[in-house]
């Protein structure tokens, strides 16, 4: 979508021939923002372990781009991609609640031992580094009232809530100790273009839209009256860009979302009015869903909003057509 | 110490014929636990990477504990040992804030991921075992009102304390997914018997001791006006049996200390009166111990004195003069 953010020249100043690493950058979220780093300047590092197909990136990216091939645990490669480097946003690693708690220790290594070593290599390449960190809302107790502040208790109910806190602890440590400088971003639901559409735990509005247009059911579980707080992927850039450059931000932790709650039977009927196909079914609870589902939840982002001046611009309705758009307009492999 | 529960039948009744694990067995609290748990007729199991000398067992134990030789990340021997057990106290693990914060990816595989694979191993041989787990007074935000409640915030200074609060969540999330049970100790200074002199970070009054037998200085940081919570082992023994047999204590997190604070300095003073040697010596803080400095410390032991009726019934100059008998019998290595 063409949202930026109205504060293009501070951007610009901050970004322009900076050097800005973005682990896991071949990932949903890494594939929004290395294109918006590179049209602002930045010299653009990614990390990743295998490269993308060419047809997934935008032309005119990739020269910008340096590659560096390899896992977030490989210690050689995390050393050079980080030397010298002036924001590092560390995206890489595994997601999904249902799956960590299926497999605690992978997402312990990666997720955990795999930040450790990007400490470390910061403390020795890069002390003067900002990394920005995507943490999560599913750091939060489950069924808190709606919307929740960054105050509120974090008892997760995942193991993937249980490493992102432990990551959050991770990097305030490491400020204290090191003075590394972080921020920590609880982001709710994003969505938008590059989110694989199997993705469903993390990507419910891709799989959703998926569905619809090929004219199936999406299946909703139980009566899907649980809130959940989307946010467009547009909006997660432009805010990782705008703590990334503050000092005010530095140390901070902010609820990255819409500040707006949508049931997920409301989001299933507005995919299916803007697509004009498919059809909403309700199923009953999987037990493995039902044990790691987390109530209703919408994010009170007054915090992030003071601090950096961000807000969400991208209307839910809004960006549903533009994933749409974007699927119509590139053939999905699915 | 001869300090008894009141409580002496409840707890045979409790214990006789169960079979309970005892990881990291032979460490300061294994030591302590693994005689009482003989004592009252369970059939004790050790899980530990070697065998003590037997000089540093109380005589007559040895033939009623059966070890299980290993790491506990060993996980062939933490299945055989975790197997039908009644009760499983988890002291296996690294310790120390400062040792943590130079090593923290050994103390994440230690304390984690071997956390991890011993719930994964009752999941699979012990569901219906309950698993204390010792946590720590570090995983509280430093510089807090005294007394602190298990309610008040926990924002760990150390990756030790940041380790301890991720496994509370995992005994958390364990019980949710599986059913498993536990309960979570955070105990505040613990000293007595068994404890190594030279683990200053968690064994001060055990470290002063030595100094002060041997007639030398103790070295107290700054005017040592900090407050801790010591407490004795034989206080946390009866304790963790307290929580084990109890089913109210299923799933609840306690502090565990004496509930007083008393300042380094008075500490220090206390020891040298009660040794009848030594001296103290005031020093600058050292960075590595001042950047992990917690500001006063006194648990709030409320919760468990009403959930189980224990109490701490050793006072801390008999406490002391335990140790102190204890070093005049058996001759130190240090």
């Amino acid at each position: 979508m063409s949202v930026k953010s109205s504060h293009e020249a501070p951007l610009a100043a901050a970004y322009r021939g900076r050097v800005a690493l973005v682990t896991g950058g071949f990932g949903f979220m890494g594939s929004n923002l290395v294109p918006r780093l590179a049209q602002l300047g930045a010299e653009v590092r990614v990390m990743a372990r295998s490269w993308p197909p060419q047809a997934e990136f935008d032309e005119g990216v990739h020269p910008a781009v340096r590659f560096f091939k390899g896992d977030i645990r490989d210690e050689a490669v995390l050393q050079d991609a980080v030397e010298g480097c002036d924001y590092i946003f560390h995206l890489a690693g595994k997601s999904g609640a249902s799956t960590s708690n299926e497999s605690p220790i992978e997402d312990l290594d990666v997720n955990c031992r795999g930040l450790l070593l990007l400490l470390d290599a910061m403390r020795l390449g890069a002390t003067e580094a900002v990394i920005v960190f995507p943490s999560s809302r599913l750091v939060y107790a489950p069924k808190l009232p709606v919307p929740v502040p960054e105050t509120a208790p974090t008892t997760p109910l995942s193991i993937y809530g249980a490493h992102k806190l432990v990551a959050e602890n991770y990097l305030r440590i490491f400020g204290l100790q090191h003075g590394l400088k972080s921020v920590v971003m609880r982001i709710t639901n994003p969505y938008g273009p590059y989110q694989r559409p199997e993705q469903r735990s993390y990507g419910v509005i891709n799989q959703f839209i998926h569905e619809a247009m090929r004219g199936r059911s999406i299946t909703v579980f139980g009566r899907g009256e649980q809130l959940r707080d989307y946010i467009h992927v547009d909006d997660v850039v432009e805010a990782l860009l705008a703590v990334a450059m503050s000092p005010a931000a530095a140390g901070a932790t902010y609820n990255l979302g819409s500040g707006t709650g949508t049931s997920l039977a409301d989001l299933a009927a507005l995919i299916v009015d803007v697509a004009g196909s498919g059809r909403v079914e309700h199923v009953p609870w999987p037990q493995s869903e039902a044990s790691v589902e987390t109530g209703d939840f919408c994010a009170d982002i007054a915090r992030i909003e003071a601090a950096v001046g961000w807000a969400p611009r991208v209307k839910l309705r809004d960006g549903i057509q533009d994933v749409i758009t974007r699927v119509h307009r590139a053939p999905q492999r699915g």
